[in-house]
């Protein structure tokens, strides 16, 4: 059996804005490890994650999805985490699960049960759990990938904040879908477009582009995840002495750039073709960037400490 | 403590297109009714649902509704419901409940936990049960409702069939999200509208309009739910010699029709005013309708019957 943790937290402290100190946590036999029917997480997708990679023990770029949670958090109306707190228990976790050299961390915060049903003797704030996986397996180094229509126009997030466009909910139903249909056609993954033709982000990853000696990621004002790989890419990029940029991208620059990087989880791929047409591409690039997200992780922190607002 | 029901079904029974006999149906205790952390309908919203009210034993339109759960599965890829197995476990939670004069209904299915987790001993196969809800309370009889922008166009639903746009699914949080904001704008329902300016449907109920002898509803295609009770609308209609029309519907038509219905669990609330703005309206058609929904099961079953695809 996969050694699978499960831990659980508890509201009243990591969504406390004035808790101090260590937060509890409990270890739950994975087996076991459940919610209520009730809970809004699991009957509205009502709810907010984060996911990293946890490489000797540390949760990469933690700092930056702890940041990303909090405005994701706001954006549903959720409680506001107590970001030290939310850290600590975290970190808690993974002294827990004993020594993990590579593992795949997911952590999740639901609305919890709808209130009107606090008779039914559900708790009723919300719920936050982690998992913990040791048996995350490696992505592809190369892929090829479909564009797949998301139909906004590149101003839809600005004008239609209740769309949730840039948060990072349990409401993945599509996301999951638009992987199989990238399935269906061969590809290994996909970016969404817009309907007046800009380049949005994968169902899971971010994109980016070479051009030249600059690296482009769409805005994230389009309506997308910040992605903490991108802005750790950048890092790279930045520190490499390329040019950084955040714009609207035209989806046939996709055929012309010099590369095409998707990523997620500290990992860079490289893309070889887009909608079956083969693109400029070189794997030794890729390779490049992957290794300096091993071993440069301080520089690469102190450079996205400096650089991410908030 | 409200008396809610909770049940559990067989997915090797009620997906499975070969199962023939009354499906098993466990019951359990509301406070210890759970999923586990693994499921997708918790992690990614990804499962469908139904909802509708029980009156004297019966789920109002249930044909209706197991219909639509079988697009729904299939917009997910999800497995085939077995729907005379579904409506037998539906038809068996409320004898459990015992006599029932007025309840909810919700019907959930999930895809289960992950299929790479089965060495966690989780079931990997669809999660399938029932909640009750006896408390359902009643909706108001007028409201006044706000435009919100949904940013797709009205072809949208036909190109990208990813977005799942016409699916009941479990990744609500978009919805909760607007109605939070129709909330804060004083208002007590809200209907989305198209980028080019059509009309939509509401977070979580259908609208239709009369205009003159004709009753008049967007079109599902354009990427909304049918919605049960605007069927039943439509049965009402016919019935009482009023013309009846799917059509894609320009939002300025809200505000010159002779009557705008917002509608959902077999009742139908008459709007007072759009975005602050007073419409014609008159409660006592809503009655009526009201009240021929609540006697005349028989012929709108009938006439839903005979005039629904599928």
């Amino acid at each position: 059996m996969t050694d699978f943790g499960v831990f659980f937290g508890r509201a009243d402290q990591l969504l406390d804005p004035g808790f101090r100190g260590e937060p509890d946590i409990r270890s739950v036999e994975p087996a076991s490890a459940t919610v209520p029917v009730f809970d809004l997480g699991l009957l509205r997708g009502d709810g907010v994650f984060e996911a990293t990679t946890i490489v000797d023990d540390v949760p990469l770029a933690w700092h930056l999805h702890v940041r990303r949670l909090a405005q994701s958090a706001a954006a549903l109306d959720l409680p506001a985490p107590n970001l030290p707190a939310v850290e600590a228990f975290v970190h808690a976790a993974i002294r827990l699960m004993g020594p993990t050299a590579h593992a795949h961390l997911k952590l999740v915060i639901t609305r919890g049960a709808d209130a009107t049903l606090s008779a039914v003797s559900v708790p009723t704030e919300p719920t936050v759990f982690a998992i913990v996986d040791p048996a995350f397996g490696r992505k592809s180094p190369e892929i090829a990938i479909a564009t797949l229509e998301r139909e906004l126009l590149r101003d839809s997030a600005q004008r239609a904040p209740w769309l949730l466009l840039g948060a990072k909910t349990l409401s993945y139903a599509a996301n999951m879908a638009a992987r199989r249909e990238f399935e269906r056609r061969g590809a290994q993954n996909a970016v969404f477009v817009t309907r007046d033709g800009y380049v949005l982000e994968g169902p899971q990853a971010s994109v980016a582009l070479r051009e030249g000696d600059r690296v482009v990621t769409p805005h994230p004002r389009i309506g997308i995840l910040h992605g903490t790989t991108q802005i750790e890419l950048f890092a790279w990029a930045a520190l490499s002495g390329l040019e950084i940029g955040y714009e609207d991208i035209a989806v046939e620059r996709l055929l012309s750039a010099d590369r095409v990087w998707m990523m997620g989880a500290s990992f860079v791929q490289s893309v070889t073709a887009v909608d079956g047409r083969p693109i400029a591409h070189d794997l030794a690039d890729a390779d490049v960037v992957n290794a300096f997200m091993q071993t440069e992780r301080a520089a690469i922190d102190a450079w996205t400490r400096a650089h991410v607002p908030g």
